[in-house]
């Protein structure tokens, strides 16, 4: 399935800008002529936080080239892998309708309250259907660990283009709403050109496991530590997780404090869009008069993130409360890969404080909203596609999917690994690779950094390296130094010894060159000198030789 | 359990200096009067990588201080978190007689070549007690991932100090020797004053699972995978996993390939010391005249290690062999926390190349070498400790295997959780916190680095802010610029907007200040402007000044 560029039957081009090849930052674009939409506009999960690094986005390059087509930004669901990056590209964007349901574009309205912009944001019910150019699109109901997600089913003039979006199975699901099995199962017998199907947990067997059973885990442990206040951290945006904490603390007389910004944030979105259902005076905002037994608090930070509520707890840096030996801690939540070592700092400050932690998968107090081994195979069973492409994974999930695939029957060579930047093509005939084009990433410091990956670059070689700066004063007539270089050291574990033979070397340099007129050329002349004699010590520092007429 | 000098009965200290609060870095000391054992010189296991950093080992300021009392080194076994940190120490310490079993002494060997320098090295075999000043230490049998694994029962004027080691209990070990339950009975009898026991798996609930689970789990491997080639990824040090392949191998007919520098090094000390028995024959250097189900290639790099044999073969950049999808790669390991990101990296390398990929725990390839939870409660059972403290993990394992003993009958106030740093003087009345020595960290990059600390920090500063240079030449008389400032940025995203802004700021606290004469004053006037600036677009880089007389 090489590149071919021969191939110029009537199809769809799909092209991937995220999405493919690592967790987080979904960016899909179809196009078919001069129409083109979006599917889904997301950040990237990340440890870039060494680096300074907020945030990390698609390139849109490709878009802002082609502007003209894009007709319209469809979002599967409000979290921040599928919305992120919108609230940055909100200015390029303005024009272009945005279709999402009711939670989402709200989740997306009070991030563009934050950049103070405006989008031209379109809420489409459940199951409807939206006409945008050449394309249809088809919202329909899947479960997943958030309210109002949905899979898209694209009416395309080539054929139907099915994007599973994030989904589990859940047939005793918070709000007992399941998947919409049946209106993908006759979009499958109406014929599906290609589908789009998520991977994240391919390498689990078996089934996941209901939302429910959180609620049992949850409240043995109200039962257990019936007269402790419980502090339970999970996403601010699980609403369903939200709606069954707020139901077990009325059951046992608890109120409940939310603690952390995006926390009171999404909570007050979710309950304006009919999402969720607070009790009756259960929220309070003081619980400085009540015992340990009449309280919960609902807190963010269950990656471990900095500044949030937890971590602010853990180390006794909370303005809202202290915690103690009075306290249990529920991690109602797992780890995304990457943040183990953050989310164990903050596990152990809490048990240096004194207080309980449930944090393991003992305990049945999280289940994952994406679909196991078996229920991809369900949906590969239901949807039965022509061509199959893995999305929503690292290479790994989307390798173990293609292979799950091609044992539920799908055709080896009616299926694709998309990278990301591909462009493939697809009609009823064939899936090709036809093309990249650019993509990366964009990075975020509180706005988007302009040569991101040159500074990030640069970052990572101080952190890794050091930096030695060289200060010289340079008689350029007689190619001698004036007085002994200066030399200054950030990051870079600098010996007298070592001091001594670079300046040696330096005014080595500076003597045996022909002609010391040019500063930029004996710069790095300089630069070389020093370099090569870091490197035999195998340190690769950054040389910055700053140079003077003397 | 604050801190009393009052106390000053007739015991002895217990000297943390790593192997609490954190994974790795062993090293504990006792001392009573003028005598000093010291327990383990590990290294700690760490992802300081990103700050170019080779490896992290304890501060040793306490021993050097008190270099006339240190009468001996005890090495329960060959792990790097319990030897790793002597190569560094060995000129220091060269004329300490430092006690283990045959193979962790052969691995210390193998490091000392490394750095040219001499030990005095004594090996102890299984069940022999060595006579040390007033201390005597019984080296006990304990059950590992390696050979050799002992616990040290420590006779002290006191009583006696009883030291797990890594340990757990397997009745069908490989070598048929399970952990030397009979000989612990027998001390715990005699009456322990005090344990220090092992935490790493204190989370795991039941029993660890036998290292004979692993040979069924690589045989339906052998079985099922039978015409690819079969390359195990695993610990070097792991000599009874390598055996286990040795023999499997063996039994399927292949020959065995090593790769990569130290598991050669690492196999040729098992064999050496008679805990690895080759079978005749089958190990090869070249494998190109063999068919794919004719071989097994050992590797290192189940870390996902820069540069270990898997990671290069994973970016199709090993001198040995390529691999496709005639290869299947199985990891035979599980990952040290922060690794994970590193490990998925090569797995998604190698699946790119086309290879099968088992790496999940699904498969039995794998079982841990430290005890779970039920083990734990049987080695407190039967060594029934007059006071406990829980080592060897972060404070969350700590904390829980010191619930575990209490709910074992410890009484709380016989259980303390030492921290890096602590003196605990014990006797058989008291065990108490006395005082803190100094500890920390003490940075690798090839040697030890002076400063590490203070290097690092400068280089995590770096990473995260990036750096600002500016280069200003001040007429000191006028008090003003004589020119415009240059202004250089290393990892810091730089507009031409704030640039200017910056230089109009810079000038003008040139001539708003009284006097220019002090350049350094001037300089810190300079960076304190240009911080406050920065600040306000809430970014923090290093700002360094460089002012030079017009």
């Amino acid at each position: 399935m090489g590149k071919d560029k021969s191939f110029k039957e009537n199809s769809v081009k799909v092209i991937f800008l995220g999405g493919v090849g690592e967790i987080g930052k979904n960016m899909t674009l179809l196009e078919y002529n001069d129409e083109m939409i979006m599917l889904d506009a997301g950040q990237a999960f990340g440890d870039e936080e060494i680096y300074g690094i907020d945030a990390v986005i698609p390139d849109v390059s490709y878009v802002l080239q082609n502007m003209k087509k894009l007709k319209g930004i469809f979002l599967t669901h409000g979290h921040e892998d599928h919305i992120g990056a919108l609230r940055y590209y909100s200015e390029i964007f303005k024009k272009i309708p945005v279709y999402g349901t009711a939670l989402t574009l709200g989740l997306v309205e009070r991030h563009l309250k934050e950049t103070k912009t405006t989008m031209k944001l379109n809420v489409v019910k459940e199951g409807e259907t939206v006409k945008c150019g050449q394309f249809s699109v088809e919202f329909i109901k899947v479960a997943h660990s958030m309210a109002g997600s949905c899979a898209l089913a694209v009416r395309t003039p080539v054929g139907i283009i099915f994007d599973t979006g994030d989904f589990k199975f859940d047939s005793t699901a918070v709000d007992g709403k399941n998947t919409d099995l049946q209106r993908i199962a006759r979009v499958g017998a109406e014929g599906v050109l290609l589908m789009l199907g998520e991977s994240t947990n391919v390498e689990r067997k078996g089934h996941s496991q209901s939302e429910k059973v959180v609620m049992e885990g949850l409240e043995s442990i109200f039962r257990e530590y019936f007269n402790k206040r419980i502090i339970i951290t999970t996403f601010a945006s699980s609403n369903y997780r939200v709606q069954e904490i707020l139901n077990i603390a009325k059951k046992f007389n608890r109120k409940v404090l939310l603690a952390g910004k995006s926390m009171k944030g999404i909570v007050e979105v979710a309950e304006q869009v009919g999402e969720l259902k607070i009790p009756q005076g259960i929220i309070v905002n003081k619980i400085d008069n009540l015992k340990p037994s009449q309280v919960v608090i609902i807190a963010t930070g269950s990656q471990g993130e900095d500044m949030s509520a937890l971590q602010k707890m853990s180390q006794s840096n909370s303005t809202v409360l202290d915690v103690s030996e009075k306290d249990v801690v529920v991690f109602s939540s797992s780890p995304i890969p990457g943040n183990e070592k953050a989310i164990f700092d903050v596990v152990n400050n809490l048990y240096k404080q004194g207080c309980d932690v449930i944090y393991d998968s003992l305990n049945d107090v999280h289940v994952s909203g994406h679909a196991y081994e078996e229920e991809l195979k369900d949906m590969l069973e239901i949807v039965k596609p022509n061509f199959f492409m893995p999305i929503h994974g690292e290479y790994r999930h989307q390798a173990r999917h293609a292979k799950l695939a091609e044992s539920q029957g799908i055709r080896s060579s009616h299926i694709a690994i998309p990278q990301i930047g591909d462009v493939y093509a697809v009609n009823k005939d064939r899936l090709h690779l036809q093309s990249t084009v650019k993509c990366g990433n964009v990075y975020i410091d509180e706005e988007v950094i302009e040569n991101g990956e040159q500074i990030v670059g640069e970052r990572k070689n101080m952190a890794e390296n050091g930096l030695i700066l060289i200060l010289a004063s340079i008689d350029t007539k007689r190619c001698v130094l004036d007085g002994y270089p200066e030399i200054i050291c950030k990051g870079f574990a600098m010996t007298d010894e070592f001091e001594a033979k670079l300046a040696e070397q330096i005014a080595l340099t500076v003597a045996s060159s022909k002609n010391a007129e040019d500063l930029n050329e004996m710069g790095y002349q300089i630069k070389r000198a020093v370099s090569k004699l870091a490197m035999k010590r195998r340190q690769f520092p950054i040389v910055l030789p700053i140079l003077v007429r003397a």
